[in-house]
């Protein structure tokens, strides 16, 4: 039974849907390119702006980089907070000719917007900005406090995130936080992340003589650095595809039974979604399902191989270097810094001489308890806002710096993505649905009703 | 002791060297690019007309592609023929700006001459004619019968050379097959190649799903084919280097003992030899000589391998596709069409789908004994025209066609490289030594004479 101020803001929205499209579009014709420092601290002002027009009291926050915004409406002591997060800049449009539409003039077509940041984040993080100013000016007050905070460097790999949100944990101290990003995995579902895996990204540098070499002379007698790593390789995956790196499992937690439960629920069909990619089957261990795959389980993943000749016909070459790329997707509690000592005394005592880099930092993975009390008024919200009751996905199975929130700042993270599967985020075209745009905001509009219940 | 007619022969040629270069000159003017059609047919016409001031009758053979010139001199009933083989057509000049001198305008600066084409082959093949010349001038006659084949398109590797010999069998029969071609290996020593070793080349390709994936999504699930050929791999071949494929090995004849007892009078060094590729220790098995090595083992080498991402930085993908080419050196009596069934066996047993395609025809191994009796004519020849002993070198570690002569001729086949290592073959600046061009011409015409005693 949703509450009258409930009732009184979602009656606002629907009244008001122009004015939000009219904002929104705003927002959307704003190009804000962080690749390129194209605009974006033009769409931050505007972001300012419409942030302090829906009522929040604003600020920028210390940060190297494009501009972090930050915002809350406090009024509602002794009531739980949220802290929404949300991202101001897109990816380049390239390739233009592809478009149907200019990429940064928003057009409604077929009852979708397209327009380049639409769905990845603009119309996303708007939802909960146009929730607040509906909430507000329908009642006047929210029942629940509300901080949100935006930043302009999502698209280039969130290189100053960690650093700001330590800088800030009063600031933003809250009860959770709330990200909408992404598509959920099958339009017919809405959909409540719980998690997310860590990420190490390695190179293996294998070398042989000093120089690539005729194979008729050299074949048998130096080494070959593609077969070095080949054998490098076998010490490091068994046929079970289980990793044979010393200690790999040891931090790996077994999931909760919430997390098992919330698991075997997923209404995916794994004929289907293999099927999708051509495959009639899994490669082993058969008996593990493809949820537990992606979620619980960590994997090691050639990403990138290459050395000596790969051009059309032949080259009798014995090539001088060969190299590799290996990601590993990490679970709770394994971490980047621990499975790289791990893997680089691997191949310092298996590699023969081979050479191992770590690339970029890497990713820790997170994790917020399906079964964390809050998660019902997330659940509520979602199936009020979307009209549907929404799957609970323990842990997706790529890696995102959600460990910001459920390390950084210790609270609990949902990741309740409004956007489709369809929506091009990246691609030419990209576009999202005005349904979803309308559901998202009345999804936010439940949650802050729910949390000041 | 050298005889009367030979002794005229020499004094002729060391009368003539102005003659010589003269003509030589003409020959390498000439551009003759097989692989760009430049010049081939006006060289071809050069090279006749050569042959014809020489003393040789000459024709032309059918053969499609460019001209097969072939020209004889058959005076000498019931006395030895020698079948002379070189070619006319040479490699592109590119890159042009790394020529100290046009590449087309032969050039002598200290004591050699820097043309393309000087030393492969053009100087080489023109010895042979010009021992005939100086041979007849001084004598009338020869005392054995000399048979030369010509080809245009050794460069571009020899597509019609089979199909041009074993058309006309009767036409070349001969004693043995002599081709001076490539360089010694160590300027220090005449030397003799008695053979060498076959080639199978082979793509293989593993797929895995229908497209690249995210290794977040689909790592764990989907096959890798980067593993997958790397898995197939280790079943190919052990950590002491023995390739596993079933029955390599039985084809595999034991080298006689005077092919041993000539591999181990061989002067080199094995610690300065893999010196030189910046190496202090050759693969396993450890007690086995670098000469056995390349001369006598058949060898698996993995010529170049590639899959997924090899750009700088990361990205987390699982490709799709990936590939890998395998050269083999085979030994006598493996041949490439049995080598090629017994891995394609291989790989259909442990490959898991894994495609496999052979490039090229491949080349049979070619095997001359050392002890042939005709070998210690050969070996008078070269000692007498370089002033010292040359090595016995039982079989190159390469691949050349010269199963040609051995297999489809049916007769001994000698490589008497008359170039020196530093000649700079196929590369800008290609030289070769004057001293070398008479040495040769000399080493020629004591053939001939040896033979006709």
């Amino acid at each position: 039974m949703t509450n009258l101020a409930t009732q009184a803001a979602i009656k606002h929205a629907r009244a008001h849907r122009d004015d939000d499209l009219r904002d929104l579009f705003t927002l959307l014709s704003q190009p804000s390119i962080s690749a390129q420092n194209i605009g974006v601290q033009e769409c931050a002002n505007l972001e300012e702006a419409l942030l302090n027009d829906a009522g929040f009291s604003t600020r920028r926050l210390d940060a190297p980089g494009h501009p972090v915004i930050y915002g809350e409406w406090l009024g509602a002591a002794g009531k739980p907070t949220i802290l929404f997060y949300g991202h101001y800049d897109v990816q380049p449009p390239d390739p233009l000719d592809l478009w149907q539409s200019d990429p940064f003039t928003p057009t409604i077509r077929d009852e979708r917007i397209y327009c380049r940041g639409v769905a990845d984040n603009k119309a996303q993080h708007f939802s909960h900005i146009a929730a607040v100013r509906h909430w507000l000016r329908a009642n006047g007050s929210l029942p629940c406090n509300v901080k949100i905070m935006l930043e302009g460097e999502e698209e280039v790999g969130s290189p100053h995130l960690d650093t700001v949100v330590a800088a800030h944990k009063d600031l933003l101290a809250a009860d959770f936080v709330y990200t909408s990003d992404g598509p959920v995995t099958d339009a017919r579902y809405p959909e409540i992340v719980f998690g997310v895996r860590g990420l190490l990204y390695v190179e293996l540098f294998a070398t042989g003589a000093n120089r690539d070499l005729h194979s008729g002379h050299w074949g048998g007698v130096a080494p070959n650095p593609i077969l070095a790593l080949s054998r490098l390789l076998q010490t490091m995956i068994d046929d079970q595809n289980r990793v044979l790196i010393d200690g790999f499992y040891d931090s790996v937690r077994q999931p909760t039974p919430g997390a098992k439960a919330a698991m075997d629920a997923l209404p995916f069909d794994t004929v289907q979604t293999i099927g999708g990619i051509g495959l009639t089957e899994m490669v082993p261990p058969a008996e593990r399902s493809y949820a537990e795959r992606v979620m619980f389980q960590p994997t090691l993943n050639i990403a990138g191989i290459t050395g000596g000749y790969s051009g059309p016909g032949s080259k009798t070459v014995l090539p001088a270097k060969a190299s590799m790329k290996i990601d590993m997707r990490l679970v709770p509690d394994q971490t980047p810094d621990e499975i790289w000592e791990k893997i680089r005394a691997h191949v310092e005592k298996h590699g023969n001489g081979i050479e191992i880099n770590r690339l970029d930092g890497g990713m820790l993975p997170s994790f917020t308890p399906v079964e964390h009390p809050l998660a019902d008024i997330v659940r509520a919200a979602v199936a009020a806002g979307f009209g549907a009751k929404p799957i609970s996905v323990p842990s997706a199975g790529g890696s995102l710096p959600d460990s910001v929130w459920t390390q950084t700042l210790g609270l609990p993270s949902f990741l309740v993505p409004y956007g489709a599967p369809e929506q091009a985020n990246h691609s030419p075209n990209e576009s999202y649905r005005l349904e979803r745009l309308y559901q998202g905001i009345e999804t936010s509009i439940h949650l802050i009703g729910l949390l000041g219940e």
